[in-house]
């Protein structure tokens, strides 16, 4: 009997972090981080996939209704005739003739989509007794592509040239894959420099970075342009600084692959700065103008974030003061990028793990941001995104870039407990290599945690409005 | 005591438009014609307003949980003090901290605020006792800036200059006032062309068009080119043939402003095609090459509603061939009308008045399409559509663009029979202005209405579902 899909729940789950102010930033200014979570069933009971979509607290409710909805699309199909075709698998996921209107391929719809396509992924992955990304890395440049979804993009990148790239990188995968088992994939944090932090906390979380080895800080600004001034200069003295090193650590060189072009201090460590959509367009050039005295790697998402020629006349703005831009996290699908990149609109790309409606969609970014030469340093954080991220970055450096020398992954400290295969740093922070057979895409929730972080009815938030 | 906004209800309509065939086009295989609806209740038994979102079925609930997400935040304000800044409430109702995640202001949670903001202008207006479009008409320039949102547009039109453009149109805005309540405002016809339809009910409906006095007709095209070319071939011999004219009606002049560049034929006759974003790039390209032959206006939607660079270069390849480019009923916010107007990629505007959110957003994307000199002709049709943009219309033509000449506002014969002031056609087929005090916006829905098609307990619902 074939294995099929029978049935599925969600669970609507929320971490009060606007008590504590992480995540906080000039947009953004009470997240309770949140997961809109699913588990797929299928005939075998040995075979459950997981998957979920990141939001930061109410909506949550509405993205888990809007989870059934595309799930119900997959109850009785036979598991193996969807791996068979990941690419048409997706391509049916998007394709309600209904539900397409609500949409299309952006907002509630697409990171719902985004959470059923990864739970599908994930069972993919567990099925092969692999890692998600060891799952993708192994397949044929046919098979990657496959796997891919094209539909609007082929102005760009067709699948015959995709399967070229591939191709091109396959004969030396093998050495890769070694190459960043051994020495991790490189991270930058975010944790240091959220806007609801007093200074004393940011001078002791950035000294703490620096000692874990860190090299690449982020800092969020756009609240206040003077206090961004002082703040920033605050960070730059101590990551400037080679007293607070790790013993042993050697300063970075500036003129290395790794830090060329990133403003790189007299220690080689790197600064970036987020001001997650705050600005008009000539207000951002201003304002960053203004923070040039603190030399940003880039500035992450200076204005609306599907303003693609807003974002390319930022850019050509701030080339003259060495400042790149960043943006991605809420690109809401891969026409988004697609014009990013045509537009010469990003100097980093950063994708989302679940913003994209899932890994299919995620891979064609991938080829389109290799094919263009511009790094892809997906959006991390959250709850679960570190952990889905490492395989995105471990796929794009094994397969279809070649090269993690320009790139750095987001990492963030918050809520990795409530995983039960979180992901981890080495001791030069860069991150580890997921290596379990059973944890596919990484992404599966504790039970306990969901018992206690549930909404409305888990003990946290029965506890909490019981103390209100 | 201030009259303040003390409830709400919603409502999951749907009306069964699939068993028809009605709407149906290359993309949007079934609908069932839906509208979310919104009722806003204040302290004053004589004050209620009514906003919706149209939808086409599934995912309709899901819009109505955002609706209340969106809706609740208005609870216990001031009615006054909101109309005093439209355009400051509707920023407050977009900026909710966690909301604004699972958009932001694209897909469900901004059709959702659209049916609210909506509602709350609909409340406005008969707080007035003005249909919606005379009492924005009445504003003065300033008021009419304040009324509208300027976040992310200021790179192409600012405050103060809108109210420079506003106040050039101010001194003849009673002439236009007087010629559309006389003449009416132009319309075209879509209710012919669906792709659902068989040749014959096509050839029926369009003499029944042509007969009523109609002279722009657009046709559903994506499905298969040679019967689109079939097709377009079969209603071209219609429309271009004197002997359908209705008795006493001289053909058209080609060459007459209304006509001038729109492949009139040799009855002053105007065929438009609609592709609903089924192709990619190139295909588009290549496809509506091949359908030169019917002469159409414009293609609308020829491929994924976010690529505006996309649409460029359509209309780029297009223009040798004397075809335009129309999009934006899936044009999710003001920032994508914004891009598509600074990239050249549309010949006709076509707002659409719940994709957007709200009047307010509505009155930043005339604004920008008069500065560009790009006509609007809405997207209408679904349901309570054609009620909505004849306000919008009547709003462009007197106070914005200040012309009508080039403009034709969609309409579909379906499903105006619920609503309380439904729009009208005068006896050549143009728009009739809506003028009773009491009708807002035009967008209340009858009683009975809501008895018979909220989903799934009215009683046409529970019928159907019984004869299953």
């Amino acid at each position: 009997m074939p294995i099929t899909i029978t049935h599925f729940e969600t669970r609507d789950l929320r971490f009060p972090t606007s008590l504590s102010g992480d995540g906080t930033d000039a947009m953004n200014t009470d997240c309770d981080y949140s997961a809109a979570y699913i588990i797929l069933y299928t005939s075998s009971p040995d075979l459950v996939g997981q998957g979920l979509t990141f939001t930061i607290g109410r909506g949550n409710d509405i993205v888990c209704s809007a989870i059934k909805e595309v799930a119900n699309r997959l109850i009785g199909k036979e598991v193996e005739s969807l791996f068979e075709n990941m690419g048409a698998a997706w391509d049916y996921l998007v394709a309600d003739s209904q539900l397409r209107w609500i949409g299309p391929e952006k907002g509630v719809i697409h990171i719902a989509t985004g959470a059923v396509d990864n739970a599908l992924w994930d069972l993919f992955a567990k099925s092969r007794k692999k890692p998600l990304w060891k799952l993708i890395v192994d397949m044929s440049p046919e098979e990657f592509v496959k796997a891919t979804t094209f539909r609007y993009i082929t102005d760009v990148i067709t699948p015959e040239e995709a399967i070229e790239m591939l191709k091109a990188k396959e004969a030396s995968k093998k050495e890769r894959e070694e190459k960043v088992r051994e020495l991790g994939y490189p991270a930058y944090i975010t944790s240091a420099g959220w806007l609801g932090y007093s200074d004393e906390k940011v001078v002791r979380l950035t000294k703490e970075a620096i000692a874990a080895g860190f090299n690449h800080f982020k800092m969020k600004v756009g609240a206040n342009r003077e206090d961004d001034l002082r703040r920033g200069k605050l960070i730059r003295s101590l990551i400037d600084d080679p007293q607070y090193l790790p013993a042993g650590k050697k300063p970075g060189d500036p003129n290395s692959p790794e830090l060329k072009g990133k403003n790189a201090g007299p220690t080689g460590s790197v600064l970036m700065i987020d001001a997650n959509q705050v600005w008009d367009v000539q207000p951002a050039i201003d304002y960053v103008k203004y923070l040039e005295p603190i030399k940003p790697w880039f500035i992450e998402e200076p204005t609306a974030p599907d303003d693609i020629l807003g974002h390319a006349a930022i850019r050509k703005a701030l080339k003259p003061y060495g400042i790149g831009v960043a943006t991605g996290e809420h690109a809401h699908n891969r026409m988004v990028f697609k014009q990013l990149l045509q537009a010469d609109a990003i100097d980093v790309c950063q994708i989302d793990s679940c913003r994209l409606a899932g890994v299919s969609e995620v891979l064609s970014v991938l080829l389109m941001a290799a094919k263009f030469g511009v790094p892809v340093c997906p959006h991390a954080g959250g709850i679960g995104l570190c952990e889905y991220t490492i395989h995105l970055s471990l796929i794009d450096y094994v397969v279809v870039s070649g090269s993690m020398e320009r790139n750095a992954l987001e990492f963030v400290y918050h809520l990795h407990e409530h995983f039960l295969h979180p992901c981890s740093l080495n001791s030069h922070a860069r991150y580890n290599v997921p290596n379990h057979p059973d944890e596919g895409y990484s992404i599966e929730i504790r039970k306990s945690t969901i018992a206690e972080f549930e909404y409305p009815n888990g003990s946290y938030w029965v506890q909490a409005k019981a103390n209100k």
